[in-house]
């Protein structure tokens, strides 16, 4: 069934602790060719009907994003495509 | 600059507690058309060369994800597909 789903990001200029202690490990696993990693929300809504994109930019607005501090972008996911994002 | 993105969802038989008290909420807003949200986290993994799947692979297996409750997929965004999904 097609979800849209809502991705939520810290804006660049807010800092991330969350991800700078991400960040901050990876040395130990022996990784050293990163140079930065944020954390943020990935919101997945089901629709009855129709996904609805404008719905959803509604919801994401009024309650799953702080716009102050952060950004969100909105996209229909099939479910074809999350079958082939699997890894 | 291409970055990886690491996005973490429970997996579908585990409960989400947070999903469904957004998903409760939406009524109130006027939203009746919504069978179900789940929340997870996006991760984005900036390299300081080439973006490496199997590299933000294992740094999702050992940092990002429970494997016990989670599910992971990695894929890698240019920064084309960033501006262009934003909303």
């Amino acid at each position: 069934m097609p979800r849209v789903v809502v991705d939520v990001m810290l804006k660049p200029e807010i800092l991330d602790p969350q991800g700078q202690a991400v960040a901050n490990a990876l040395p130990r696993l022996g990784v050293s060719d990163v140079a930065s990693v944020r954390i943020g929300r990935r919101i997945e809504i089901e629709f009855t009907g129709e996904p609805d994109l404008d719905r959803a930019r509604e919801i994401a607005d009024k309650l799953l994003a702080n716009p102050v501090i952060e950004d969100f972008t909105v996209h229909v996911v099939t479910a074809d495509e999350n079958a082939g994002a699997h890894s």
